[in-house]
């Protein structure tokens, strides 16, 4: 048997709390989701006035995380033509995002969710993700 | 121009608030989800335990209340083999959920959104979204 | 924090070994299919000679097994004309599958991941599928 | 009358054994898949903690490398903006893996089936596929 330590749903809305409010500091509605360690979504929160097209978007930004263990600002660099992944955008049936926003959660060395913002720049979805993580508190 | 008249992120949340409290009386972990006059995704949430499997129904169950302005449980009966609309299940790339626990959100005689339960059995789903949309109290 | 236990690679292993035997027995080769708690695919075995048409429908029995924690002949039962899910095989981008052969893999009361077998009768599946089950010895 | 020759699930399982033992000594979980003349899987095997998202390029990696004759890091260059096939990776529904993991198995001369890694870095996955290839022995 294997273990896998997971994000609750009290604590995904800890974190799409936390990431709402730099949102809203930087006044940029966003969307905001959070997906547990089995890459399947536990909450999600669309903020007023944020793009109907970044629902989609940022539940597969935080797929994506939780997918590769990795940040998807990170995969963006190698996902471009000529680097290592280019072409990995389409699989996954168009699930993976390889822009900034999703960032894997972890807890005790382990990625136990993720989290994807989407709805402005990539460095305003970037830093409004990284509010959300920060805004994580593992219970126990 | 017209306008359409929707739930706001606040009110999906007291919806959902709503939904999760009814869930939790009859000990039954749920997905609830909340959309909006467009039919657009404002907020999901998955109580633990709830099946995973679930997420893409209680999503899929609110677009289709709000779709066809008709709660799901009702459309089921006109979607079954020899009734008006059999087949309508499979329009809509698969997002038309034909059984109980998606009720359209009204206000004031128009629909401006809907819930989505998915996760118990068809009578508990029911039970359950109609507590939340019990619990929607738009502001102004 | 949540905690899902899931089969490891070595488990997932077994109870394929366990099914693949079952299917020797009755002379009907199949695609087996495990997936872990989180839904994904832990590994899988197309017998010489099974439909390539099941490598699909296996790995998705597994994954609606675990979806909705429940065996997919089960389900079939609630999932026709007339039944309270009578149209939730269009869901999750057709990853649904409502007969019989999937089955989910349990350990201390949780499911840990689910089996799917396709390729025979659905008897022949499902007998298979009990077979790998069976085979199923959680370590630790 | 034509004649598939084709990779049979035990030669699979050697292939995979041969993949894991290299994708231990370097110390990298991965997925390995591997598909027949036909182009379908055969046999899946996700080492524990390796990528859930690799799980489909894995598959399509082996898909891929059938498909076309041609390991996937060599597509890939013929794949890159500019170069003759740009675009090909959006065909056959997003299974088209334009990166390093994925080589064809032969056997006197003809394609008889085919390899896919995922879940490293492309070196990584280039090397265990070709560890998995070297462990390919076919029977008479």
């Amino acid at each position: 048997m294997r273990n896998l330590p997971s994000v609750s749903l009290e604590e995904a809305r800890q974190i799409i709390t936390g990431g709402e409010r730099k949102a809203q500091e930087i006044g940029q509605p966003v969307n905001i989701a959070v997906v547990d360690a089995g890459g399947n979504l536990v909450a999600h929160a669309r903020m007023d006035g944020a793009w109907i097209g970044s629902v989609d978007i940022s539940i597969n930004k935080a797929f994506t995380a939780r997918a590769f263990d990795i940040s998807t600002g990170e995969l963006a660099g190698n996902a471009q033509p000529g680097a290592q992944f280019f072409g990995i955008h389409v699989s996954n049936k168009g699930r993976v995002m390889v822009f900034a926003g999703g960032i894997p959660l972890q807890h005790e060395g382990q990625v136990v969710g993720a989290v994807g913002v989407s709805g402005g720049t990539g460095e305003q979805d970037q830093a409004i993700a990284e509010a959300a993580v920060a805004a994580f508190r593992p219970s126990r």
